[in-house]
């Protein structure tokens, strides 16, 4: 018999709590102290004890998978994350929203201002686009006070999380010649998702290295569209992802010609300014380099900076945990935001090191 | 400069905070509710800032590392962790504890009962006998109201904890035969401390499995001293540590000859009782198996176990984080039993998973 | 178009060619001077080339996969090695072995001599019981006389050549209690083939270490069917396989208590003499201990020996590569005896290290 | 007792055998056909046979490492192999050069041709330039001719050998803007070298990755001098090497703007008709992307490319093993040109995979 939901506290439900990203959201809210995790839905697993299935996540005692059956779901919570497949959130959402819900949706079909960018890419058309303009793009070091008012929010990606907080003082400072931009970034397995797929198993990709998804990957119009709102006008960048054989992280190289003359000191200085506040993120001085073993299990974006000073090249390098800031971490860090909690509450966990 | 402990907490000094027991200390402490860290020692590294050694060791933006000088050290802490080197731990706890201090000692210094037997393990005398008889040996789940009340506490083997827990239901039961116990263990990299050393190189350890240690393994004597003391005979048993190529993980598995006919249901219940109230042990169901993947940044100990009819013995497989329970975590475990703390204080996060 | 083979050598046949073990005969049957391969079986590839499907396969620019057509095969090859699922092979094998050809089977359908042994653990009956009479058990250590005569192979499974070859001196010199046997395997994840399942994926498998089949694997009735030839009287032995995070390589570590006093000399002395013209077994001196990566891509079974005096146990770890030694390399040293070839034709590469 | 040497073969000595690529040069020289390694220096080891050092180099009986004594070593053979640090390579080159000797180097020493930049990017004089002079670059793919004839080589870094096979195509067909041109590398870790590190250490690059030596790595100049060679003028390249949680390989990939609209096609008949007659150079189908894992153990470089129309971008990848391609494969690629044998002998190695 599961327990009564605490009053106090903010009741959760998870849609598509049985892959990576849903399990990041029970492993992180958890401790959070202002949140109870009150459904959760899986269609594989419905019915089963979430501890059956993960006997680490020990303390889901009184929780069970469910199906997603929106109408006996909307009482059981007040917010919504929705972890689903592309396109099968354009719905969701829609449902949630539209009953007075707030939502969070880790999918891409809310995230595209523009549909017919978001039909291009993803080879869908939106149904809901009335819903769509309503939605914010939950890159809380933009969006912060419209995060803060909304009721649904557009979860970013995880390329895109790395790829933005990279260049975003660069831009917004006008460093860099926005024709040039190249953005080399490498994932650790587990954005790939949780799934039975010969390509992800251990002995293809363990000792392995490969680009994929060249010149085509969905995420690049999500990179470009938050390029170009901050250089307020359109940018077309070079985006190449990588499979890199460890379990969590992203580390983005971004390459970008610099339109005046500076040195290392300088651009560090205007990262620095620009991330002073910033809770979950972190520019390294000019002797260190991000590594993603430094933010593995955290909300934490690390930034380093060099100039190219022979080829007139700025070279950012980010490093950020693909589950957390990459997905989970940063829709909880929404969710605090929408909810008026702290910012950073239940997502101050240090790396796991080593 | 360095803010003024905060008047409500417990102060803590960590000597010997920059190899991975240490480092796991100030990682866990960091979110202890309850602890201050105002002291963390380093010969190496004395003088930089915590957080400029380990970047993402963020939180300890005040701390320093400064030199093992313990006249100096004394006044900043009321307990202290010792992470030294073996040997080297004899004096700095007498020291420690002689000035009226809480003292967990992590080294294996005070772990064995018997100097003679340490003598002929470690190679080295015990100065400190009087001493070592004050230490009372730091697994809860055996000593847990002598721990609550003492002064010195000599934290328990990675090994001996992973071993011990598998097998004293088994033992306190009278279920096996004491002659034929096998003790095959598999522990991550990080057991092997922080350090410059090819044999550790990634290139030497990824990819490969070896065992070493064979019969001569120092955590012999302390598995068959707890073993014995559940028993209440003397009991030898063979143990065998293998080099896993992972960070973090023990797995044991541990054959016995079972002194009378008995089935997996039969075993599974007792050891549920044994362990019914214990906040970090989890026995599996019949159909589940420990992996040290679910435990990984966890202070627990997974533990399954099969009857083999055929040959008439029973295995036990256990699995523990070596740096959590198997170090800093079971030391901050006892570190709450001591000051009377909740036991789970700052010790409740989920599995980093994957 | 594929070129016409050469008709000095011999014509070889691969069915099941695009698993890990089809794959391995692939890649080691390149170099083999003596031998083409002339047909490849896949289902699911069928019609595409073998460079196609495998680019690093790049000397096979002839050779496409085909569908498993039994008699359209008969022609195209003088020797054909199986590497189908068990009980799959079974037909297969008797009808390339009733057709006169010489046949290689790398399942496990030949390999139990008794019929009600091989359904209680397979779960199938065999229905070619007069074939299965005909085959020989592929392990060159023990039958190299009879292979050399042989039309029809049993190969080894992995774990059983791993297990035999590290007891074989030990029980042909009745140096150890038969009933107090404990084999501890530990297994790369290519031991469990080339398929899309999530427990296969990499997050699951890395930084995981887990037993798993304990007491049921059926690799256990073939250990115990060779050590009980070679004791001259039936044995069980309990057998734990575990998952390693490793592509290739199984360690075994075997415990027995001796039946009489034995140093470490003594034991390496009767190992050294009973491999002492084995090509493929390689004893190590007392200083040394086997590591899978040792014999990474080789045809090398290590052996490293131990006494332990305090339990009077004898401690043996082996390790070969399980897609080599335990597959795919024995099946060709198997080949080699059976055509008269040198016996190490085409097996000399050294251990890919690091 | 040493075996007199076989006078029919090449007589050859390693010098620096104890790293890692003189470990891989003894790895793949034992089994070419036409040579016989007579001598292996190693300072650390010197005394030690080779086969007691690293059990896995089997075949090495006879052979034990020796310290680095140039006369002594003179008279040993015929071609040395110089693993040797940069700066120490200086004056042992010269010195078996001047002697008659044909010399492969595998240090930078005598890769750069103008002393100025060597000067200022490895922090030495080159107090042997007219030696200098005599060396001829070992990238057979551009100097074949020039390398038969030779008796001194320079063998390629492994980041340039990587970067100079993927761009060459491009450059030499004028294809792309050379101002704009970012090499993104990614390197396994026995790049590095074997050696006690605590930044090599397993739990330091385990489920890690960074970036390195921004800006400022040595192998800049070197890609810079080829690529300039090819284009005929002087270019600069922005080079960011970074650090894979694997063994072996290097992955790079390359950005440029085209000079003139193209499509993948169209660059993939201008790399196919540049490589056809390569024998280690793999160009893939546009469907195909490389992987370091396709080339473990093996002398191929495999290259794909796209062209990104949305932003007039060319983009290449190409995979190496960087012991083997990348060094010690490329080099006794050399040997073979230099000595008239086929220029394949020895290195026909399929990939192991997995």
């Amino acid at each position: 018999m599961m327990k009564k939901p605490d009053t106090d506290k903010l009741t959760v439900g998870i849609c598509g709590a049985s892959g990576y990203t849903g399990m990041e959201l029970l492993r992180i809210l958890a401790l959070h102290p202002r949140v109870e995790v009150t459904a959760a839905t899986s269609e594989k697993s419905a019915g089963k004890k979430v501890h059956e299935l993960f006997p680490f996540l020990s303390s889901y005692a009184g929780l069970a998978f469910e199906p997603m059956d929106r109408e006996k779901l909307l009482d059981k919570a007040d917010l919504f994350f929705l972890a689903l497949p592309h396109g099968a959130s354009q719905e969701a959402v829609h449902y949630f929203f539209s009953k007075g819900k707030k939502v969070i949706d880790l999918s891409a079909d809310y995230r595209i201002r523009d549909p017919k960018t978001y039909a291009a890419w993803y080879g869908l058309l939106h149904a809901r686009q009335s819903t769509l303009k309503k939605s914010v793009y939950g890159l809380p070091e933009i969006y912060r006070d419209k995060i803060k008012k909304a009721a649904l929010i557009a979860n970013p990606g995880c390329y895109p999380t790395s790829a933005v907080l990279g260049m975003l003082p660069a831009v917004r400072n006008r460093l860099v010649n926005l024709a040039s931009i190249v953005i080399d970034s490498k994932s650790g397995t587990s954005g790939a998702g949780r799934k039975a797929d010969l390509g992800l198993a251990f002995c293809e990709v363990n000792e392995g290295f490969k680009a994929y998804g060249l010149v085509t990957h969905r995420h690049t119009p999500e990179i470009e569209q938050e390029i170009s709102n901050l250089a307020g006008k359109k940018v077309v960048v070079n985006f190449t992802p990588h499979l890199l054989p460890v379990d969590r992280g992203i580390l983005t190289t971004i390459y970008a010609k610099l339109r005046k003359k500076m040195n290392t000191k300088g651009v560090l200085a205007l990262y620095n300014r620009a991330y002073a506040k910033e809770p979950f993120v972190r520019v390294l001085a000019e002797e260190s380099l991000p590594n993603i073993k430094h933010v593995r299990g955290t909300n934490t974006c690390e930034i380093g900076v060099r100039v190219n000073d022979r080829t007139g090249t700025l070279i950012i390098v980010s490093a950020i945990d693909n589950l957390v800031k990459g997905a989970s971490g940063q829709a909880i860090q929404n969710m605090n935001l929408m909810m008026g909690f702290d910012e950073t509450e239940g997502l101050c966990q240090l790396a796991l090191y080593p």
